[in-house]
């Protein structure tokens, strides 16, 4: 186990009614809020209404900016960070997903900042405070809710780019699964593929003794398996609901993450996708997670195989533990499958056009991945294998 | 799933030399603190000295009290808080096992309070607000260093008492697992065995669907049973010792009981027990949870059931799931005992003579536990199974 630093303290607020408690927390925490949204939905389905009249109840003043898309861009960013420094807001207010949040977090990173936003993405320079945040969450999938980070695409080059601080947690996230009802099934799915992949992201480490946190993200791997076609079923199963919205924040507020290092490549392999085809990026991670797999496997054999054994209950086959690595693979694909996600590149209409560019791209700042180490070249191999 | 409010933003600062961040983590929160710690230990292990000079490097200016024991004392609590009250302390920091930081929490909230400190503990008056804590943990068990609850003992009628309130929990938790080294092999399996029981008065619940808290648990629980033999075999094993130490803390954070009703019956059965006898916490668990249990298995068999099968890998005998569940309380028993705890109140010496007593004491504010509620009888009965 590695030594580690690991401090989360968003409030988290859980269960039916939850986002009536919205005014209240919000005005723990500011005065004059920005309320970010992304489309019509939260209009039609009332929750805007609700957030409204409860901000108003407490006597919030609060302004507008609606309009987040799916991979946030860096224009809208930019918009918000000149509503904050003009109307000098205190607080923001995401009402959304984790493209809603990820951009609440970038305009409150930018409305700290004298500079362009955009600087925080390329590398120009680092967040060292932000606005605070509050969120009510829509879509279980980012877990952006209590994490620390953000992803923004600048449509400038269609270059998706992450950040991050301490200061980006979210001071509260109010989670509600009863909101998520009215999710359809493919956004559903991509939200369970997503956090899936931010607990496999940390589960292929090469830190040895890890073991309480290993049997963690067993843990929360196996209660969203046996959820999800629950909530595709039945998407007003409230239990089931509730296990799938509690996972996705668990899957990332860094504390399976304890002591390890995690690879992340997958996530950068998957952002160049769906920063040129939009893509949902947990469509583009069913793709491109199983193919990363094929990929890398042999690396650590046993801990393939342990995944195989834990997570899908493969039986160990200790004469021919590559046998139960590929088991395993093949169970995550057939898993995403099962669930209604593209796992190649041509089932979700992504021909090979782009793959050199994609490929260069991707490795362009650094080599992506601590698990194994990957250059241009394996970047492009695996689009092969994906595709 | 029951709705729930969760926020722990205590700083875990763990692994090795961590404690030597002391002074920097302290200074953050305070100018003028009360060094608290137990008995000569951490002087002769040479912490001590390493804490003092961190806080002088610091420029902190601090007093000293030293000599809690287990089973934290009010007597020792009331010096305390007089001390805050008359050098106007701003913080404390705590340096050992959960008796100290208990003891420290009891001194945060009694400084900010006009009346005696044990009101808190009477039920005379509830915790409101508490000076800043800071921990530096030598014994992985009670959890105290991120919990919101403190347990204090009154000399005068040996009552054992509980009370809490979020603002007890601590600012920072300083974990370094070879600090735990020296620990000997008793006090080891007692913090063990604490641990265990945290989890398990958390998965003793009748609430239905609570699916990943339910593996959340089994995770930290198998991980503590797979490395408790290797940290009494070998000490110094820095692994095992890091898997107990975070294991210990995870056991206690509030996590793994969102959206649960946990039981906490046998806790306060056996604070009865440590009450009178002065016998270590852990250890007074290990004899009463699994008389606990045979009392109680009959309320919910399956999940007793699942308890065997997950955590012990019991199979499930699906035409006698009793079967399996009593299986699972023999194997709970048999492991307190392999890492040399008692099981009886007679390996303890404790004979029948306050059966009697302590039962109508554990049960004269209220009927104990929610997983069953337990009445005076019952208690006794349960003393009776465990003698």
């Amino acid at each position: 186990m590695n030594d580690f630093t690991f401090q989360n303290g968003t409030k988290i607020i859980f269960g039916k009614d939850t986002e009536q408690m919205v005014g209240k927390e919000s005005k723990a925490h500011g005065k004059k809020l920005l309320l970010h949204y992304g489309g019509g939905s939260i209009k039609s389905s009332g929750l805007y209404e609700k957030i409204v009249n409860s901000l108003k109840e407490e006597g919030i003043e609060f302004y507008e900016l609606g309009g987040v898309k799916p991979n946030p861009r860096v224009s809208l960013v930019r918009e918000g960070v000149t509503m904050c420094k003009e109307h000098e807001l205190d607080f923001i207010l995401a009402v959304g997903g984790g493209s809603v949040i990820d951009s609440a977090k970038a305009i409150a990173a930018g409305a700290k900042y004298d500079g362009d936003v955009w600087d925080f993405f390329s590398g120009k320079n680092q967040v060292t405070e932000c606005l605070p945040i509050g969120v009510v969450l829509t879509i279980p999938a980012a877990g952006s809710e209590t994490s620390s980070g953000t992803v923004v695409t600048n449509e400038d080059g269609w270059f998706k780019r992450a950040t991050g601080h301490l200061t980006m947690r979210p001071q509260f996230a109010i989670l509600n699964p009863i909101l998520t009802y009215t999710l359809p099934s493919y956004q559903t799915a991509c939200g369970i593929t997503d956090m899936m992949a931010h607990i496999l992201e940390r589960y292929f480490t090469n830190v040895k003794h890890v073991e309480l946190t290993d049997r963690l993200c067993e843990a929360t791997l196996k209660t969203i398996i046996n959820n999800a076609p629950t909530v595709l079923e039945n998407p007003t199963n409230y239990d089931a609901r509730a296990e799938i919205m509690w996972a996705g924040t668990i899957a990332h507020n860094d504390l399976l993450g304890t002591g390890r290092i995690g690879d992340w490549a997958s996530h950068d392999i998957e952002h160049e996708i769906s920063g040129i085809y939009d893509i949902a990026h947990g469509a583009g991670l069913a793709i491109i997670f199983p193919a990363w797999m094929k990929y890398v496997y042999k690396h650590d054999v046993k801990r393939f195989a342990q995944f195989a054994n834990r997570v899908w209950d493969v039986e160990l086959d200790l004469n021919d533990l590559e046998k139960t690595a590929l088991a395993g693979i093949k169970k995550t694909e057939q898993f995403f499958r099962s669930i209604g996600m593209p796992i190649t590149l041509s089932e979700a209409n992504i021909g090979e056009e782009h793959f050199e560019e994609m490929a260069k791209k991707a490795t362009e700042r650094w080599a992506l991945g601590n698990f194994v180490k990957l250059q241009e070249e394996d970047v492009y191999r695996i689009y092969q294998l994906a595709k």
